[in-house]
């Protein structure tokens, strides 16, 4: 290494100590909370004490603690390809203790009305599917389609071999506890653990919802939290979805943009008790 | 900060130098090259001199060289999902001067044969859809679909008042010259630019093909082109997709796993290319 290259990386430390104090601060690492649109996530980034905006490549996170401890309030965009490089940046740049990705969702279970939230007991990809064969002529009905598990092999999925059953991305035990603890705080609406399905497709055939429901269990479908889920996963980072109805085509409900705030109203609750959780650990 | 902190975040310093030394050897950053399963990675990575693997979470990269100049394989695994993840830890780990995703696809165009190579001038993500409403017993149709641009709005992509057109990510310029400059050294079919259609399904119904190739002129469906080149315009990372056909359902033609490696021969000389464009610059 050259005199000026030495330079160079000591310039690079120094610039890099902030970031590691903060980590050396905390007892574990930050929470992170996702939201994928502005307004799922800028409402609970103004709650945050002294924070800070930082961006990493077209992403906006903002750094900043809640009762002291380190809290990192991540808008990730939407769909799956977002929802899944801004969990792999949070991954490798602030190493999260827990993410928790959160927001609105609209609803496949004709008993769940708008402000109700779902507690993701776990959460599945509703865009991974084989279709069967179909000739020209013969059209195409996705309420036929098998699903697809990505992870069940490292070979060319349409050379498995098995019939895939759908792939099951499990919320972290402590973080369901603790989701359910708080429920008691909400007075707009019931809280009920249930199914997360997520795919980059909005849907409004209602076979198509019902063939989730009755197949895959789904209580609503949104466009980030099982794509999170996997990423956080192969990061062994404990993750849950906690999703708010904002609309239900099943039995009319409405789009109320308005519950985007009440979810991260709710996941403040939960992330509080969380804090309170690892700092009696 | 106290003493013992800083100590701590100077042997920190000192354990990142290596990358740092990286970094500054290199004319820009490392080319990133792209594979999803291991027979799509690992014929690349055996080709790098000085390689070194690294593991970033559930993901492998090798580190090492072409002609002097430092390359990248990144085995992204399989799946939008994974594709988008492998991609940010890219362009935050590595801070590449270009990213190359490269692989096998199962083609949409009858006049293109098995060992045929797309060079994508654009992708797509034929997962991104919003779907008409239909009642109960209507069914499901997914030819009816229309495209879902979930970068055409911070807002619910619900409400987006205008009809969507398809997202296309396009190549750089300079990486789609240096694919089409090497196309003479490939013996085993032919090379042509293309569009290049992702997403996590496995297409067996021909109407659906057509659906996609007359609408969007897709020569060719894979699971991670459309959601790499996302991420890396989120970084504004120079971007290439290059496909080879592994099979084509519209014209019989039989899976071949052995595409997979011709298809890194063939990167590797649009990489060689491209270090020779960098080095004159």
């Amino acid at each position: 290494m050259t005199g000026k290259t030495f330079l160079r990386a000591v310039t690079a430390c120094c610039i890099a100590l902030p970031a590691l104090a903060f980590a050396q601060n905390s007892l574990k690492g930050p929470i992170v909370v996702q939201g994928a649109m502005p307004i799922e996530a800028e409402h609970f980034a103004q709650r945050l004490k002294d924070v800070k905006e930082e961006q990493i490549g077209g992403w906006r996170f903002w750094r900043g603690t809640i009762e002291g401890y380190p809290v990192v309030v991540s808008e990730t965009q939407k769909g799956m390809s977002n929802s899944a490089a801004a969990t792999a940046m949070a991954a490798t740049q602030f190493k999260p203790a827990a993410i928790i990705n959160q927001g609105t969702a609209g609803g496949h279970d004709p008993a769940l009305k708008v402000y109700d939230i779902v507690i993701g007991k776990y959460s599945v990809n509703l865009g991974a599917f084989k279709t069967p064969h179909k000739a020209k002529g013969e059209g195409s009905d996705s309420t036929q389609w098998k699903p697809m598990d990505l992870l069940a092999s490292k070979g060319s999925a349409g050379e498995d071999k098995n019939p895939h059953t759908i792939r099951q991305f499990p919320a972290d035990a402590q973080l369901l506890a603790v989701a359910n603890d708080v429920k008691g705080t909400y007075t707009k609406g019931n809280v009920v653990e249930g199914v997360i399905g997520s795919a980059d497709i909005w849907d409004s055939e209602l076979d198509r919802i019902s063939f989730f429901h009755n197949s895959f269990h789904t209580s609503a479908e949104e466009m980030e939290t099982a794509s999170a889920a996997q990423i956080a996963a192969g990061f062994n980072i404990p993750f849950i979805g906690i999703r708010i109805l904002s609309n239900n085509i099943t039995n009319n409900g409405k789009y109320d943009p308005n519950t985007g705030l009440a979810c991260q109203d709710y996941v403040y609750q939960v992330v509080k008790a969380y804090i309170a959780k690892l700092k009696s650990q």
